[in-house]
């Protein structure tokens, strides 16, 4: 591993999971699968700082992962953020290949560990060609800015949407999970709307977006769902008064399923069969 | 009344609603009293025969337009189909402004009034400038080809709808009700993706479209949404297996606030703010 962000060389490979992956030691297990693949026999980082009690996420992904051939897997928990910049926690960083971050609380991610030692540590193994991986909220923290919160099951409300800057290791995207289980596309479209300049993209469980060199391939079980509001022709955020429903005319959306690719700086997408 | 279909006179107005809408005697009552302004004094027929077990419903609408200067409010039911010829229940609809279908099973209005006298003198009420309104089962029977059921809060899955011959009192349309509450945004895009000749219409709840001569207008507190498949550039629809999760790219959507309209020959919005 290097210490220092190597610019010019390719970075690696984020896999952004929509929650709820299948971790059943029987199971088809698609997603952990592409990401033990990825680490290859190598050393596995399993950063479960989202959680406020991180207990049993750990011994769960131990024995999802066992029969996959990860070289070690070792747990990194930071209780406070004094502990972000502790030399043990970093030491645990040390030569590895993936980083994977659990569910839970995605503002505890970047409360704890934003502009600390781990994530510039974080950064530096992606940027060497590592792999990032997160679930749940370890996928809302990928993006620029972030959602945090907002209704699910309605139509999103002008001024109901909490954001707040993410971990930027995916650039110009805003990034939802548990998509079509919470029923979600009130709020993406809500959180598109602040500023088409990001797509938004929706990931349902058991699904992820594998996203390497600005393109993103589908895997899972479930859709991702792409909201890109480029053509939008109308859209009355502003002239709204908070409670008001959000209106927005000509919204491009694309539901992508497994081995469809999107290309994030196009913004088209490309059909599975294509690829075969 | 007249007992004839009136060819080349303007067919009447549909107010379709998403299912809760606010029936509260001292709530906003939004679509109620859309519905009272247009019955100006007539009789209104609330039809229960979505519902298995009618009972409760009429007193709740009672109570609901007891203060909105309906002229004469009565109940039709049919138990059975038999019954849906019965001259005492064409009786009912003798000299009414309106029918509002409450909700329940659309297939029950569909299979026990489907062909029967009784559509026929609602289609007449329509077609001679009446009124019909209908509230979530009441909504989606309303469409040439109605949805029936299919997962809600979940990817659409090909082979996963249940769709059946709905009452075609509009054109082009299929309708889904209790619409972000339910999560149905990946059902509807389903629907579209078997022909794009149709387009979606999703309500929430407590929302309402307004259709008249072709064009609708949103009223109500939530979004009306439009699923547009006409500029679509792939769909997996015939090539997958049933079990496989849809793709389709390139699907416009509108989300359509109170004071939106929709022209649904055009499939072109206009903004709530152009009206004023």
């Amino acid at each position: 591993m290097n210490d220092q962000p190597q610019q010019g060389r390719r970075p690696g490979t984020l896999i952004i999971i929509g929650g709820g992956e299948d971790r059943d030691p029987k199971g088809r297990r698609a997603i952990l699968k592409e990401v033990a693949r990825r680490v290859n026999g190598g050393k596995l980082v399993l950063a479960t700082i989202a959680s406020h009690k991180p207990e049993g996420y750990f011994a769960d992904y131990e024995k999802a992962f066992a029969d996959l051939s990860i070289g070690e897997i070792v747990e990194l928990y930071v209780e406070d953020r004094r502990e972000a910049d502790d030399p043990d926690k970093l030491k645990m960083l040390e030569g590895a290949a993936a980083v994977f971050f659990s569910g839970g609380d995605q503002l505890r991610i970047t409360s704890q560990i934003g502009d600390s030692k781990i994530e510039a540590r974080v950064r530096e193994i992606y940027e060497g060609g590592g792999l990032i991986a997160g679930t749940s909220a370890g996928a809302s923290m990928m993006s620029e800015t972030m959602l945090v919160s907002g209704s699910s099951a309605v139509t999103h409300r002008v001024g109901d949407l909490h954001m707040a800057p993410g971990m930027d290791l995916v650039r110009g995207v805003i990034i939802d999970q548990h998509f079509a289980e919470r029923g979600r596309f009130g709020r993406l479209i809500g959180a598109v709307a602040h500023n088409p300049r990001v797509i938004g993209m929706g990931i349902d469980e058991d699904t992820a977006a594998v996203v390497e060199e600005g393109k993103l391939r589908v895997i899972g079980s479930g859709a991702v769902y792409i909201v890109d509001g480029s053509d939008v022709s109308y859209c009355n955020l502003t002239e709204a008064r908070t409670d008001r429903v959000l209106s927005m005319h000509d919204v491009r959306v694309h539901v992508l399923g497994t081995g469809d690719r999107f290309d994030l700086a196009e913004r088209r997408p490309t059909p599975a069969k294509d690829e075969l």
